[in-house]
């Protein structure tokens, strides 16, 4: 059996991409290794999907997955480890391998954590790692920052528009963003940072509440900021070990494409976060997969 | 009273802008000088919104509507006439003028009409203006297509794979698509062509279904065509007219955008179907309204 198109991963952009597919009378499935939703499934509420006003996460994505479900798009609950090139795609699962005439790759990136105790039950509860999700939460108190990249910063000169403090938390003796950005943000009133510091325990109440953090700072002495949330800027890792192989890959991982989703591969496609790109959200993501799906519908017009 | 941000147009890449501006604490309004939600409101069934297996266009637009009120959005009714660049853009509508620091352009775009009888009865119940939304009615029914051009082509490609049969009306003696689009409409079996042909009637049935469209054909002879649906590709009209000033509108009228919706004035930017793109679609435009509000608040950012 010869699939048009495999779509790997569930997420929005995958879901989106099946449903866009699937109307468009394409033989689709989507490959998915877990929970369908993506991100969203760690995401307790969700306030800027256009249409639910306000919606659990873990909600939005099974609607997502139902509405694939109600038009009759296939999902295979599988792992992928490897996708082959060629005319025909060889898409290899742990237990099974499948063959597509196109292929879009849509396996999201997830964000680094720091490992610590109790980060796992304050996710999405205390600890968020978007803040143009979640900052709203944070409307009028004082939120903590973990990182001094780009991310960091930006999200952090963003927060410091709605908290009422923002303080930076960056393991090196400076920030690492760029210029411009570390400019804006030294100008906010309301941003304190900290150097060479580590947070070293998340503090909460008898109620499980976030209530600050434990940090060590430059000369080994350990302190403690009360915080009301902790944003985690410390990278995000793109899930693309199963397509090392194809050489489509930029240095960080993500999967560079032109405004039509098409990866320098014909036939493969990549949408959502796994993509190189500015904003990762559930509306960029459905975005990029209609965009893909009538980018395959072209090629397969000319696919023989 | 100065607004940070004002957008222009309530349509989904409008309201999505909303809902993103007011989460990020800017001080916004959207104009609207009609009902809103754009073109969704002349659509009878969305199937292709992620999360809504099937809805009422009014009733996503409602939703919609609802979403950026209960986050606050302030929402004006009224119409712009007339938008003045400079270091604080000047909204000057039919009754008042604002003023903010930035604008987002989100009027839309809407599809050329025959202007014949019957046809605002039968939108969206028989003629429709959008294959990639529409098409899937019509698993297995024969449509007309109107128009010839770029749009008409590829649409009636897409429109091949799904339904029974495509007829094409084009007024011209040839079709003034590209070659290569061309080229893939030919090899369809079941696509047929009248040149030099235009529709004069939507022929209904007793209870207001239609059941064809009658033609003229280019030795002035009338034909009747039975078809289950009509689909008119005969152009699309950005609504631009306030905008004609600022120079920013292409030769068609839409206004040409970066991957930031910025467009070539500081401050001015521009989302949805009024942008110069290839796919308009509600995912679409709700992207858009995400990735501008970003690039606002970097703008003002350095707004001084």
């Amino acid at each position: 059996m010869i699939f048009d198109l495999v779509i790997i991963g569930a997420g929005p952009a995958g879901i989106t991409a099946g449903i866009y597919a699937k109307r468009a009378n394409l033989n689709v499935a989507v490959i998915e290794k877990g929970a369908p939703g993506g991100q969203m499934i760690n995401t307790s509420e969700i306030e800027n999907y256009p249409g639910f006003a306000k919606i659990g996460g873990a909600d939005l994505a099974l609607e997502m997955f139902n509405h694939g479900m109600s038009l009759g798009v296939q999902y295979i609950f599988d792992d992928v480890v490897e996708l082959k090139d060629g005319k025909l795609k060889q898409i290899i699962t742990k237990t099974n391998s499948y063959q597509a005439k196109a292929v879009i790759i849509a396996t999201g990136a997830s964000p680094r954590k720091l490992n610590l105790e109790h980060e796992e039950m304050l996710s999405s509860k205390g600890i968020s790692w978007c803040a143009i999700c979640d900052g709203p939460i944070y409307k009028g108190k004082d939120v903590v920052v973990v990182g001094g990249g780009n991310s960091a910063v930006e999200e952090a000169s963003y927060l410091a528009a709605i908290v009422k403090s923002v303080t930076i938390i960056q393991n090196l003796k400076e920030l690492t963003a760029d210029k411009k950005a570390i400019e804006i943000l030294l100008k906010k009133e309301n941003v304190k940072i900290h150097y060479q510091s580590t947070v070293q325990e998340f503090l909460i109440d008898e109620n499980n509440n976030l209530i600050g953090v434990k940090i060590k700072t430059g000369n080994a002495q350990f302190k403690t900021i009360k915080t009301d949330g902790v944003f985690e800027y410390i990278g995000l890792k793109p899930e693309t070990a199963a397509f090392t192989g194809l050489r489509i890959l930029n240095d960080y991982g993500y999967i560079p494409t032109d405004e039509n989703m098409a990866t320098k591969l014909a036939g493969i496609f990549a949408v959502g976060d796994v993509r190189e790109k500015q904003i990762r959200q559930v509306v960029t993501a459905t975005n990029d997969g209609a965009i893909a799906v009538q980018s395959v519908f072209k090629y397969l017009e000319t696919w023989l």
